[in-house]
């Protein structure tokens, strides 16, 4: 089984040449600096194979290889509340596939839900310009429907209708928790 | 500056020859197995130089290094708790050295409890095969005396008389549920 490219911070989408995830993580570090929030980005897991130990100097990882996550990229802790959300970007226009989310991440958000967490997915159309925070129920109807021969991606308008639009800023790049404050 | 050392799973404590990270790891399987909470380790963060992308196989990481986390090792949910800590081990028995923290981990801990967030110490006494939770509170406050001249060390009587003490158990091998209970 092959694991997942590598991180899309490699990969410059978006007008200002940052990627969705960098966006987030500079929208993280502003959260946290002004104590508005403490969100991280899970470090992508490697499972490594090979290490050597030169003396005095640091471990270097020879042979390793890119793993699949068992959960959502962000979590962390805003106002009491436990927050935990995957971020996706798609350069379709009309729909966005649901083939950007894993059943584990479905899962792991369903299970943080059954604790009272707040889980939701970000998702920017890239050649739209355009963010929105999306309630991971609603994500899951469509996810089941798609095992029960249902549609394969989410239309842009139920995005629209039923998503929370984040007008993109400056600083922070993304401010989801203006959204979030709709689902408290 | 050199980067940690390899993730102490490779090395064999404890009387099972379970380190404190695997058994964990294994109680935080058994706590979302049956539904209780949803807690996982961040995987160590790698730093990485070089990979090579071979046709038709996975990509292989040839150059990579060990970096410092900026943050704890676990966080999760529990019933609409945001926990996060961070296990520590020690063969010492009459007291627990505070060079096993390090400052971004204090300075994290202080910005989720300024969130509401339950932080805390797991602390294993390797030797006695003892394990307590530690308040992160107490933690700060022994932090701040060092900082000042103070002992670098929290006397293992400390620990014993204000932290709570967790009963080692089989099925999960650490149930540390049952002491965060107590901070609730
Ligand atoms: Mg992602
Ligand atoms: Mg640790």
């Amino acid at each position: 089984k092959t694991g997942p490219r590598f991180p899309s911070t490699y990969t410059n989408y978006g007008k200002r040449g940052m990627t969705l995830e960098e966006e987030l993580n500079e929208s993280n570090t502003y959260y946290e600096t002004n104590g508005v929030a403490v969100v991280h980005k899970k470090p992508t897991p490697i499972r490594i194979v090979k290490v050597d130990y030169p003396k005095r100097s640091a471990a270097v990882i020879k042979e390793a290889y890119f793993s699949t996550a068992s959960t959502t990229d962000y979590n962390g802790v805003y106002q009491g509340h436990y927050l935990d959300f995957d971020a996706k970007e798609t350069r379709n226009k009309g729909s966005f596939p649901l083939k950007n989310f894993h059943q584990h991440q479905i899962d792991h958000m369903r299970a943080c839900m059954a604790q009272s967490g707040i889980c939701f997915a970000i998702i920017k159309f890239v050649e739209r310009q355009e963010v929105f925070l999306y309630r991971a129920t609603d994500l899951f109807t469509f996810w089941d429907e798609q095992a029960n021969g249902g549609r394969k991606s989410i239309p842009y308008s139920e995005i629209v209708a039923h998503g929370i639009r984040i007008p993109v800023g400056l600083q922070p790049p993304i401010p989801y928790l203006k959204a979030v404050d709709q689902l408290l």
